[in-house]
């Protein structure tokens, strides 16, 4: 058994996952605890310490699994997800871009690709988005159309909602999760344009069918593919053998019968 | 038939269930007349006298079924229920703590326990949720860093919403619900970080996609569940029919068998 | 062929059945024109008088179905419906009771009653409903608890929201709908007492699962229904016929290979 | 092979359509860049012409396929799309009339027709609106009676929100979208009216209703579309199987037989 197979064995083993697992979980709590003016005027030394150390076993970790797979490291999606969110928080942050800073919390998510459950969780959700592709499309397609829409129609009087394209994207998209889309929005603009109505009211329907078809057809996979794990075929082919077996029976006893005549 | 053995089949008899359910359904009725002011200015005493009344047949009723099943009481959980709900009326409340008078409201709650129907309603939304707990879990988990980046990211100038980690988890949870999520809280921060929406857009299709799962996740188990009893029911008397007929002829061939070879 | 078949066959005539669809919807055009006020002030004669003769011709029909159909009538829930509906429309209006003249444009809805597309599509939501009871009194009874609750912890500084029982009910359903339940309601009552999201993201959570197990039982429902109406007995008939088919044709062959074989 | 057919087969050879698509996402570029008022300041020009020789493109591209196709042209109703939209932007805008250049944009939907799978999602999703034509008259029913009994209750004190049909309908849209119904209008309502909410909670429940059985009706649908799919192709296989086997054993028997006759 060489270094680097000894290296995988003690990575893969449940002893050192679950040990990984509570730094995660610890590194949480510390960096929830980083929220806090007071515990970080008092204690700050320490939780920023504590971080740091949760953060060079996740590197250690890192380092350990690239040692013991090379290449094969970066075949594994979850390894790339890991490898770059402990990267996030070793970019130094500079002054004025503290956003950084923020991103290190995403480290919890690491939980994810530790706990093999929720791992197979979001794999569901991953493998799902393929089939939804078109409808994502051509949702795309319906928010561009109706963005440069709204931005020519309205952005001349509205240009805090509609002013840029973007802001049109982003006003829209409030009007999709029906968010003061009346009250908010459409009223004040039917004051200026009174038809304003004749564009929202339809972006609404449209939007609103568009993503009831996505839950559609995510209920329609997901029940096909419970219903084809079920164990339909393993019946079928119960049902044929006992066929099977019942026929050859039957014939045998005709057989007898008829030699009994003789 | 001893005398616990009395009480029990005395307790569990329709006549008594019903009357318990009736005790309980007035006392309803006299907890929604202790909310009107006037009502209770006027007959204030003979309503808290009935109600005291109320209290006194449930903890009569507790304690015979403790008598009758002694520790068995403790195996059913709709018993621990029972035995919670009431016991929160008997604590002195205290004058500062007037929630706790509040709660007594909640024994209208074993109308659920009495009642087999309402019973097996809860019973199937109770065993819905160990099959969702993954995706709770991971809900909980990008709660939990959505509130620590929104805390890091927003706390500083809006203290309201994103001041401390609670705050944030409630605001988060608001804009969940999609409620006053852009006019209410985005919008407004967005003026003083115009790149906020790169962190509420993703985390609303985030949150509202893993609903959604949660949804399909439901409907699917329910829909197995209901498929599993109505077709294995006719597959097992497919099956048995089947097994039925070939151990007949079976028999038969063997008999026959034995009569040739004589 | 007597008077009364005579009548009952002229009744259900489709030539009747559509003059009488053509009155409902000409009736529907006058009660949409009666709320212009410039069409009343010019012509307002004129629709009153056309609308008198659209009732004129509901009571004849009604009355000739009396004549028709006798007591029978009666067993029909949708002649009692369209008693009822037509009936309202013959109560005098006093002065200060207008709303009852509002209610004339639901005749409107007899259209239902004589179209049986949409006929069916109303008996499939009612025949959903008892299904359903159960989560229904489930609400009921939620509504209820927290109706009480809320009066008795948030009525004495929130007066119009929480100070009656009526009012806490109907600031529930807000809730539960989720419109403006934070902004609007909840965080106004945080001001004054900080805990209350304890109460009430917990009814949310309570009352939005409700909801979308009604949701699911609806859908499961259906499915059973339209899985029921295929064709799986007539494929399982057909199955088991061809088996026997097949078992009796193998039989017969080797009868003959036996009796060549002498 | 004539001109005709030489076109036709050009029209539809796979180069072609991707020549076309190329030039309807540059289109969709350039028409993004139009809403910006600093780019359309320095390359205005530009931009306009480019956009001119994309119309050239899809008008030359009509035309050929209306030489090609002749009156079979009009038989596809993509065909007749493409024709609409593109003729929309032909039709000279006048000054006063500029909503008709925002149409333009409209071009972009092209990509729907040209990309065979959105044209499979876009045509899945017309499929399903016959099945739901019950419904939308339903619902189009009680939005009409709504909309009449809204305004002759609240039209004399709300004329902004109920004082005509047409605005009866929007209030009553939004307020079925639940967006701001409570506190933006049914709260403001019943300080004038303390009844209101007899009339629009029931018209909430009521609608919402509707909406969750047109979306179970979608799903039951697809869900039997696909089950239909799946399970039909299997027991065809089976039969023809099973038949096979059969006509199989019926030839050696009448073989037999006609062998024993001898």
């Amino acid at each position: 058994m060489t270094f680097t197979e000894k290296l995988t064995s003690y990575l893969e083993a449940d002893r050192v996952r679950n040990a990984i697992l509570v730094v995660i979980l610890f590194n949480a709590i510390i960096l929830g605890l980083e929220t806090s003016k007071s515990i970080m005027a008092q204690v700050g030394g320490l939780i920023t310490f504590l971080d740091r150390a949760c953060l060079a076993v996740f590197v250690a970790e890192l380092a350990a699994k690239l040692v013991a797979y090379r290449t094969r490291f970066f075949r594994d999606g979850w390894n790339i997800f890991d490898f770059a969110i402990v990267g996030i928080s070793l970019v130094p942050a500079a002054q004025g871009f503290s956003a950084l800073r923020a991103l290190r919390i995403l480290r919890v998510l690491r939980v994810v690709s530790v706990a093999p459950r929720l791992r197979r969780v979001v794999e569901g959700f991953v493998t799902a988005l393929p089939g939804m592709a078109s409808v994502f499309i051509l949702m795309a397609l319906i928010f561009y159309i109706a963005a440069v829409m709204a931005t020519k129609l309205f952005g001349g009087s509205f240009e805090q909602w509609f002013g840029t394209l973007g802001q049109s994207g982003y006003s829209l998209f409030q009007i999709m999760t029906l968010e003061s889309w009346s009250m908010g929005i459409v009223r004040p603009v039917m004051e200026v344009y009174p038809y304003a109505w004749m564009f929202f009211v339809p972006f609404i329907l449209v939007t609103t069918f568009a993503v009831v078809n996505l839950l559609v057809g995510l209920i329609v996979n997901s029940m096909q593919d419970a219903h084809q794990e079920e164990s339909v075929a393993s019946t079928d082919a119960y049902r044929a053998e006992v066929n099977e077996k019942l026929a050859a029976l039957e014939a045998k006893l005709d057989q007898l019968i008829a030699a009994q005549k003789d």
